[in-house]
């Protein structure tokens, strides 16, 4: 097991710069919310949106609502990719709703677009800081990161790391076999888990032992905060769905263990592993095929499987209560 | 969940007959010797074998050198397909040993082969009786049961259920994806999933639980008998790899489970599901790609999760000691 | 370029032995006609039904009607498989019409069915016969075929030759990249071409330069027996489907090449090649992919490329006459 | 048939502007000639490069010892992506030496590479000029313009065709069912296809019609021109390994016939089809599935598949003419 401390993030005096990729969704906004009220370790260098939960033109607006919220209307927020390279979009509104935040309650955002395609932007960021200076975080589909790839490979081999949500080590969602962001590009996850850079992969394993349960919920809410009543209305309106799917006592929380970790690696334990992606069977599309048991030599990615559930919620209450 | 019990199991007032389908292995031999130690529960019409752990020429065989150190000379056992039906065969002697029952020491068998190909007399077998009244058993892979199906579907339909040892809810052992029995012959197991028989499926999510301690075997050896002495060597032969490699307690026990269920169906639990085999992708080739969560509508096996071990190694004992 | 005389053809003394696996099908009826009307050259052991153009309950009817129309009601006449191994069967009444032989006027058989399965009689037959002595023509899907090399894989290598029906160097029929014999079974075409014996492919490049046209329909019923009746009854059906499709002077003649080829090989050019068989892509599913240019050193095929369509019906018209 | 005409074709006034993504290779720079030396009718608006025939940093380097022979070291020339999407870089350095232009003579480069990614400068020129105003040619991997198409998908749109050198009808070169080109990289062959932009395709079916025979080698020669030694040595370069691989009376010449396309569509003829890309089979990956029969209603692909070799060559000659 490795644990989830990396290699500078005890030590480290300065924030560390971060560009999170997302397709907000309501789990996605809970991810951007927590790390922007955390300054102290986490600069946000921009937000980019990628067509996921919701299209393209919902997720871009959603995540400028997000930025605005956490009074940072400052931070660039730039469009990226409508669709996945090759196969069509498929979204998921029946969990996310219309809007992709429905239960946020937040208003139309006031700033427009920052310029730039979301893949020139995350290339620019990249290069104009040292070499393994800057953190990409994926919450969403990997078409964008898969197309920075193809564009600039040495830039993006220059990452600290990309932590991701995605995929599964046992069983999926979409299908028996793949989680969502995976499965809705599976060309651009094989690409991105062959690019070269150290992954963090926080897959349904561990965010299904992230519930949302009544308790946690009642706590959210009673941060008291204007972020804490968005974020509760948004954490009930999805577990929703999957609380009546998987009949548990809550549902998963997903795209927030990334910026959980970075905040706090002791929460969550993991392997390294080499993981391929599954691009061509119809059966198995969009699985990522986990070596867990160390079979391959070459490794790629920080398997996530167990996590803390309750440090995590005690971090979350933290966050929104800086956040004010 | 649903439970062990089968509709016809309790009030069951003659013993079952079963076809047992093998690749003696150390596993399946134990499955046979437990078998044959009830027949006031099973009737074994046959054993038919196939080319899997090792090559047909030594599973024949070594079925041939169970059934006689069980006291059944007389048991027709038949060679079936030295090879999967498209693929090459690959073969496991960095588990089962040259042999594929190394550790047994048991004596070249005394009688020869039963004439006739083991799709044949599984099909005769099956048409002699009653419509509803065989159950096969397959621990090895599928590859004489998809033959038998492709000549003689409307016999094979007659089945009362095939139980099998195969697959993998989770991790693969053979690759991450897949288990060995269904890797071996993924096309062949592609058949017998969609061939319309019921079947109840033992994968490595419920032998992983049927772990070979010392304290076990321990127990195996003290009953004192001749099959006794042979099923210790063979399970402390078997268990020597899984053990290295899983780091576990003890190495996983996985064809046995099948018998055990005709016994003693209580001892596990599992839930009807939709499964399908993947054929065709170089990565995931032979998945067992089961949909746990209940999406599809048809469903066409019953998957077993979870073992009773002590209760398992309890019913070994009271094999072992009535077969004298 | 290979020519068409095997090692065999012009020195043999007596006859050469014959079953023929088939699928009638106009064609087919045409290719068995012409075989049954050469006893000086040809001694058809058996005919083996499979499902294909038609369902299995009618192809084996139509083989029965066929061999009663000349004149051999003694000939063995099995029924194999139902269905293609793995995929469903998909027929083709737009071709053939609903009784497969539309268009002969034929009468129902008056023999039953020969009893035993399709594969099993292929087996004996070949097994009674010295090693090399039995050729085999195939003009149907290959299942029958393949299940017997699954069965029996060192009896089949016995087999002088397999002489087939099937697939394309260039455009498919039954979708851009496959022909229908190939398509409908790809398992079973892919179980075949690698079994290791010499196969003579027919695929729609050498069928599609023997075209049916109205001045050959014409001389066909002049022949005025009445096979010749029947004969042209169904090709005039048959040829219908392709005329309206490929727009040509005539529809192509496929099956009776096969047999063509064994009466008079010097009709026929081509070329020893590998031939492998697609399986698993959707797109491309059935696909011969014949290895025109020689790269790959092990050859499995000859693959006949070039018709002397005038010769060939020659061929059918002096078949025809003898046949009385 | 269609025609090679197309709708503008006749009736235009002012040159076509056109951008030329290529992997020189002879038979690139022969392409990128015969477009220079016709300012009347095609104005050159960049060259841009990609890895192919030869890794990328030779393929930019190429372009511009070509354009520079030309007389046009003002031209842009860009250098686009190093690799595929997903799969490895295969080169083929086996046809066209280790330099990619062996036999040209050409000197090296003087004029530095145009800064800007080959995608940005592709998507840029085509925003620039009116909807509809902009043709693409494409001689190498199709990976820089999958690439535009999955950064600015409605700005690739404006394009008033691709025109392209890839794929293949019949037989494939570099496998038995796949061109280079679009072998190299499937992926991005496959979102061109699917781009929703007119494509005339120029496949190896068309391309081995226009053979460079010794008469048209010396006829190429007798031009006169330093281009037209230039040339010459290409082209008996390259052929070289095609004569001897086809043992035809000369190699194919392949991607010039894009620009004799545009020069004089009535060199050409062949058929609006559907044409999908092959991505996922080991077997038939990068294969150009055309459904020349038309069973598919929606075409994306005029299919090239006969030229007038003769009259190709006298363009050639009135290029190299021009060009002096």
């Amino acid at each position: 097991m490795v644990g989830g401390v990396t290699d500078r993030g005890t030590a480290r005096m300065s924030p560390r710069p971060v560009i999170i990729d997302c397709d907000p969704g309501q789990d996605d906004a809970v991810a951007l919310v927590m790390a922007l009220a955390r300054p102290d370790a986490i600069e946000v260098l921009a937000v980019t949106a990628v067509g996921g939960n919701v299209p393209l033109r919902l997720t871009e607006r959603n995540a400028r609502r997000v930025v605005e919220l956490c009074g940072r209307p400052d931070l660039p927020v730039h469009a990226g990719c409508a669709a996945p390279l090759i196969v069509p979009l498929e979204t998921a509104e029946y969990v996310h709703g219309e809007t992709g935040l429905d239960g946020s309650g937040l208003p139309d955002p006031e700033r427009p677009l920052t310029s730039g395609h979301a893949v020139d932007a995350m290339i620019d960021l990249i290069e104009a800081r040292p070499e393994g200076a800057v953190t990409l975080v994926a919450t969403g589909p990997l078409t964008n990161v898969a197309l920075a790839f193809a564009k600039a490979p040495a830039v993006m081999r220059r990452l600290e790391r990309i932590v991701l949500m995605g995929g599964a080590l046992e069983l999926g969602n979409v299908t028996p076999a793949a989680e969502f962001n995976v499965y809705v590009d599976p060309h651009a996850a094989r690409m991105v888990f062959q690019g070269g850079v150290p992954i963090t992969m926080f897959g349904l394993d561990v965010t299904h032992k992230v519930l949302v349960t009544d308790a946690r919920l009642r706590r959210v809410r009673e941060a008291g905060t204007g972020a804490a009543a968005a974020i509760h209305g948004m954490m009930e309106f999805a577990a929703r769905y999957d609380r009546e799917r998987y009949s548990a006592e809550g549902g998963p929380l997903h795209d927030p263990c990334t910026i959980a970790w970075l905040l706090q690696p002791d929460l969550f334990r993991g392997r390294e592993c080499r993981v391929e992606i599954e691009t061509d069977s119809p059966l198995t599309r969009g699985m990522t095929v986990v070596d867990w048991l160390g079979r391959a030599p070459e490794k790629n990615a920080a398997v996530m499987r167990d996590a803390d559930a309750d440090g995590f919620f005690d971090l979350l209450d933290d966050c929104l209560k800086r956040l004010g």
